[in-house]
């Protein structure tokens, strides 16, 4: 059992650990902004443990440590971001950074961002946007995973998307979500245990569900809602990927079978900023009454009460914040080695 | 059956029935714009038969003829309208008309609309909106019919989102879904034919599912995808009820239950102005490459090519276009009778 790292610890080991894989200094603090926050919310998939991915890639050509990230205001309330092929937090933050000032400005800004890769998880993103005040929708395209309705090929990528709305003084609602049912994990993990899944997980290689999980291993993660998801997912990246300039579907190219390529993934950030639709008491009481009504919802087992989305997340944010975080031993000695690099 | 109405000529009728209601001559048209496109889209539970529903609610003094509706510029891409409590689809026509004007001069405009009532399909609005150049996400909140993840009571409503990017000279890709797995018709349908029901619709008055279609119409819609879907439509109410000033959850009056009260529903309309992103034949390359590559994914079953949303309803729009539509001989004897009033 390794010790607890704080916040502030964890900060600077990640912004060390990206600054040896090349990255400035101010640009390292800002990517891990994002992972440590994903990390202390639980998202541990998507947190510190990526600074490696990114790095393996950066090693290989594939991403940029030091890209000449390029803001163009296209509308007085749009801009696109051309990320130059860097790290995909680093990319993400600028298009935030510039979606917040468009609508601070305007009242909504829209970014659209290209040539980036993974840019983490959703829910940091949100939190940041929340705490200034904007209520946002952000989405990312992603390499294909998902055969569309009716197909039995990977044409779609499993797309982030998250929404959120601002609650002052309080917590905000965060739905961060991909369009599948499930990861691919909870396949992998039934498959190790020689259990059936329900058909509604995944298809076989010829597009038919399946309860066998080695068979979904083989095939395609269905989509939540069947043809709805299918829909969203194609939503996200046409946001995402095809109005930002970026690849979408398979032109996407795959992070894994190709690391040395540039992926050139796209994100969209639009932001709406809640304090010129009525001022923060209003909203704060508006927020409470809202969660309430949730939260005392009579619960079909009275063990397991009502939660909105986002509050698991941000009960362990608070949590980490408060008692620290224990990383992977193994982890943080790799990370620990990168930053020796710097 | 009855002779087919010409676009024109369902338009006139619709636009006369409203009228007969006591709506202006224009908003009368306005009004009639959207559900005759539903009508022509097929999606005729939300269709001119509203109209019906409509004069039952007027008659009795919930809805408004003649309402004051009023647009508030609270940002350059900011607006927010108070419905006065008027017929649905005009408050959505005038919110629609006021996120166009702001998209057109900033890029992006948000419209939260408040004092509201039923507003039609979406995938109307959503076209009028692609026409015009813009994408746009578009939604409203409802009569709670929906329990929360883990609750036994409805606090949620089956909000409808559209989702839409246009295709300049082509055809836009149109999402207009509510967030259940299916409408209650569906297991209304299975319980009158005496079949069961797959686990993921519905469940009974406990929350627990049920295959049971009798027990189903006791209890809840299930939502796509479990939490993920009630999170959507959560999101949906925040966006337009909670940001608008609007009712929310179990704040909105029911329709069915109490005609005669406003029930404050609520809208949101956010559209960006595609053409600051790229001039129209970049768009549209990118539109046919991105509709090209899942039409031709290999299908499951090769008599069942996979098809992109929205791609249904605008062939059924295409065809009533050309070849008019037939309407329910009742149907049309009532509106006419409407009409008749005025």
């Amino acid at each position: 059992m390794s010790a607890k790292l704080t916040e502030a610890a964890l900060a600077d080991l990640a912004t060390r650990a990206l600054a040896g894989l090349g990255l400035e200094a101010g640009d390292a603090a800002d990517c891990a902004r994002i992972l440590v926050l994903g990390e202390l919310m639980g998202l541990s998939t998507h947190g510190v443990g990526r600074i490696e991915s990114y790095g393996e890639r950066i090693d290989l050509g594939g991403i940029k440590a030091r890209p000449a990230i390029r803001v163009e205001r296209v509308a007085p309330a749009m801009a696109r971001v051309d990320g130059d092929n860097g790290v995909g937090p680093l990319v993400g933050m600028r298009a935030l950074e510039a979606a917040m000032a468009l609508a601070r400005e305007t009242g909504v800004g829209a970014v659209f961002a290209r040539a980036s890769n993974h840019f983490g998880p959703v829910a940091p993103y949100s939190l940041i946007a929340a705490e200034a005040g904007f209520a946002s929708i952000i989405g990312s395209n992603a390499t294909t995973t998902i055969a569309p309705t009716g197909g039995r090929e990977a044409r779609l990528g499993n797309s982030p998307v998250g929404f959120c709305v601002p609650n002052p003084g309080g917590r905000p609602v965060i739905l961060d979500m991909a369009l599948s049912m499930v990861a691919r994990a909870k396949i992998r993990n039934a498959a190790r245990r020689g259990e059936a899944i329900p058909p509604t997980w995944a298809t076989d290689r010829d597009g038919n569900p399946t309860t066998d999980p080695k068979a979904a291993l083989d095939g395609f993660l269905l989509p939540i809602g069947g043809h709805k998801g299918y829909g969203l997912a194609l939503i996200v990246d046409l946001f995402a990927g095809l109005l930002s300039g970026a690849a979408f579907l398979t032109r996407v190219s795959s992070w894994s079978e190709n690391p040395e390529a540039p992926q050139d993934l796209g994100h969209f950030f639009l932001l709406i900023d809640a304090s010129r639709l009525g001022p923060a008491d209003w909203l704060a009481a508006r927020m409470r009454d809202f969660a309430a009504i949730l939260h005392d919802t009579p619960p079909a087992d009275p063990a397991a009460p009502v939660l909105l989305p986002g509050e698991i997340e941000l009960d362990r944010l608070d949590l980490h914040r408060r008692d620290g975080l224990a990383l992977d031993p193994a982890l943080l000695a790799r990370l620990e080695a990168l930053a020796a690099r710097g």
